[in-house]
């Protein structure tokens, strides 16, 4: 079999496990969206026979053969190439399913799902006590998994990579601690700030009907296609691109607080708009066609909420059609009044309340303890304790209790150590990416004054989105950027905003 | 092997096919309710390879061995037995699957997805003509597909079967036949009748936002229940119960006519409750947990929309609450007044729009045109005079022209010949059902009066729903009547009815 055959097989194989995740997709999302609550135990049993399916399918020896043939052949001689780059990550992906052993999968699928629901009792009664046995599990088994993966340097790589591949541990760390030392001096400084925005503005009545259509002209505005996707609600947001021509997004309403669902929106049209620009129809389900990371995803979903959604720029255009929508809430606020409300900043204990300022903070928390579980230099009992001293540094207040601590996120119990990073990873990039779209469209800000967003979503497209995974994330961040990845600019970006909202 | 571990793996295999249903199913719903224009293209392939991999587990020649190590062993010994039954209708179901060459289900699913959309062409010119061709090939391909099922008596049995398993051509043309001359009659003389009813009542303003409550009161009351159910709007109303715990069903809103979200709910809440009636948990994914046939299933929808919705006794209870909803447009109307409005009968062109008495006729003179045309009897060239002379004769009317004639329906271009007849086979077992009904519950239309609707609903449940596929149709009509399929009862009942509104 010539390595040309070989690909057109391996290709075909990988489509057939894509068009069983995409339908796994569509269920999953009408689970959160539509399901009634009956229907519950039979969509289990329908999404983990598909899980099974495509693990089955994934996992046939027949794609190792076939990655053999096509490995070292001309097809990957240009290891930038379409061939080079599916080969690439489909060997990868493939390595690390056929390494973990069936009898892990299934204790660490039998242990989360009960976890999950523990955790859920604990946090009610904010006791971690109860929760410390299953948090010990989890490790002990997540532990286990990376060794079945394997690693260079400490195991926590092997648990990254599942959410940003080819990451390490060590290059994040020393991104992270560079951020937080200057993060914490910020916050501090913005906390003892003489001028202070007034937040109610945003706080008043705004009534559901009226956020909906706001949202979803905002939404159009910026480039979300409803002829290709659906704005819904649910309790989460979220973003699930089931692939070419179908992207869905969901959202959240509060009637006193016009932040929440329009930011929350914002977000997942950036997510919406990586996933309709990736080239999903010519690399039908294959790597080429996927996002590069998590890290990634999240750098489109933040520059569309933070970078365009809260600057004064955007508002210049949107501030007086929300006026008109808004007409009581909003009866004589200036641009400089909004702008400042919806880039309040303070310090809380939720990490999905947070303001701008303050989230990356709660990560860097996170990321630190779980390496630490992970290594084993930090006991799931000492937890709680390394969890509020912290606090206590990076925030300048004292936590009250688990519940608005340790125990406030489902990611622990379910067994995603690895994936916080990947927030404030997306925060990180979203700041390096929108500096350098800013350096190569000189009148950026002036285009989003005038209601035009093409300019940058054109320079997303053709930067980021159309690549695929040709990159890593690092490797498209210097492509991109021509520099590594750095806290510098988002540093720079919030202590400019922050200096003119804050007076400091 | 033991038969009873055959019957085990035989379990297993079906329920996977099952959940492969099942997950098709949401698809094929979510298609129709929610999904965006853009995602059509990757929903058919979704579809596609659900319905290969469907096909591919089903006709796996293991299923066939397994088959015949449980056949003729005790489990088999009592034919009413849960094993015997289940071990029949995979066996009908198997034979058939395997009997269609490859090259023919391909063959028909190509021609079919073009010729619908010829046939939508042809029906908007109204230009018989254009879609003469697509139907030469359609009724070939469905001979050779009749001849590949094999048949006892004429082809057209082999097609039916699909729909109606186990009924005959001439069993049913026997019953169609006496039907047919006494509702000639009754439609002919309800058009000379000196009395009248206002049927302008319906036809006023009602609001979609007070319908949709309204229809959400009426689907409650009469046992549909939205813990394990939905109810959506879309262009063709249809039930689709996904398994244990999800049934959904759809509706559309005509602004300027109460009957058609009404009843078309109540109909589709017939489908639900049959639905929500089958043991789908106790047998998970096996016959005995699924429908008899689509005759039987009409019959539950018909039951809810016709002998109850349309009666006297349901609008006693219901017509004080609509008042209340649709103040103005019921303003003054008296029991009798709505009673014959929700009752009017008039001979009309369109099948789908028909009243309850023309609506048989127009499935009747389907049924005969097409069985001739797979029995060679009828040429596709001479369908449009054989329609129009039918017409004619059964309606008293002429029709104009063929999109209001034989170019009206879907059906046949999609190749669902066999289909029709099972319309108003429901029609008939609703009757017969229904009639018996209220001899073994005596207050049966008083409880209607007062809001109850559980009596005939735990009878249906009792004598129907939960036999799943014990008995085919037409001795499940027997064990629950005591009688063969007849056109008494459900003349009986038109007479009755239509005797007191029109006065004749």
């Amino acid at each position: 079999m010539s390595p040309q055959e070989a690909y057109k097989e391996l290709e075909k194989r990988q489509r057939e496990v894509f068009l069983i995740q995409s339908c796994h997709a569509v269920l999953a999302w009408e689970e959160r969206t539509y399901m009634p609550r009956g229907g519950a135990e039979l969509r289990s049993e329908q999404r983990g026979y598909l899980a099974g399916l495509e693990h089955e399918k994934f996992t046939d020896p027949r794609i190792g053969e076939l990655l053999s043939i096509t490995e070292g052949s001309k097809l990957t001689q240009d290891p930038e190439s379409v061939e080079a780059v599916n080969i690439r990550e489909i060997r990868h992906r493939y390595d690390k399913d056929t390494k973990l052993p069936r009898e892990l999968v299934e204790e660490l699928t039998r242990t989360t799902s009960r976890a999950e629901g523990e955790w859920a009792a604990a946090r009610q009664k904010s006791d971690f006590k109860a929760f410390q046995p299953w948090l010990e599990k989890v490790v002990r088994l997540l532990q286990q998994k990376a060794e079945a993966y394997g690693y260079e340097g400490e195991p926590y790589n092997a648990l990254l990579d599942d959410y940003e591949p080819g990451a390490t541990t060590d290059d994040i760390a020393d991104v992270f601690a560079k951020l937080r030392g200057e993060l914490v001096d910020l916050v501090a400084r913005i906390k003892e700030a003489p001028k202070k925005p007034d937040v109610s503005i945003v706080e008043r009545e705004y009534d559901i009907e009226r956020q909906k259509l706001f949202n979803e002209m905002v939404a159009g505005a910026i480039g979300f296609d409803f002829g290709i996707g659906r704005l819904d609600i649910t309790t989460h947001p979220f973003t699930s691109g089931f692939g070419p021509g179908d992207t869905r997004i969901t959202t959240r309403y509060n009637p006193k607080h016009l932040n929440d669902a329009l930011f929350g929106t914002m977000h997942e049209v950036g997510h919406a708009l990586y996933e309709m620009g990736l080239e999903k129809k010519e690399h039908f389900g294959m790597p080429m066609g996927e996002a590069v990371s998590l890290g990634i995803h999240e750098s489109q979903s933040r520059m569309w909420e933070n970078q365009v959604g809260r600057s004064r720029e955007f508002w210049v255009y949107f501030l007086p059609q929300a006026k008109r929508i808004f007409r009581e809430s909003l009866d004589g606020v200036s641009l400089d009044d909004f702008y400042g409300a919806i880039n309040y900043v303070t310090p809380s204990y939720i990490r999905v309340e947070a303001d701008e300022a303050t989230y990356n903070l709660h990560i860097l928390l996170r990321f630190e303890l779980e390496r630490a579980l992970i290594s084993g230099d930090l006991k799931p009992a000492d937890v709680p304790g390394e969890w509020n001293s912290r606090f206590k540094k990076y925030f300048g207040i004292e936590v009250d209790n688990d519940a608005n601590g340790c125990l406030q996120d489902v990611h622990w119990s379910i067994g995603y150590l690895g994936y916080f990073p990947t927030y404030t990873l997306g925060n990180l990039y979203s700041a390096q990416f929108f500096t350098k779209a800013t350096r190569d469209i000189p009148n950026l800000m002036r285009q989003f004054e005038e209601g035009n967003y093409r300019g940058l979503l054109d320079w997303l497209r053709k930067n980021i989105h159309s690549q695929g995974q040709r990159y890593r994330a690092n490797k498209l961040c210097e492509k991109v950027t021509g520099e590594p990845l750095s806290h510098k600019p988002l540093m720079d970006y919030m202590s400019e905003k922050y200096g003119e909202i804050y007076g400091i």
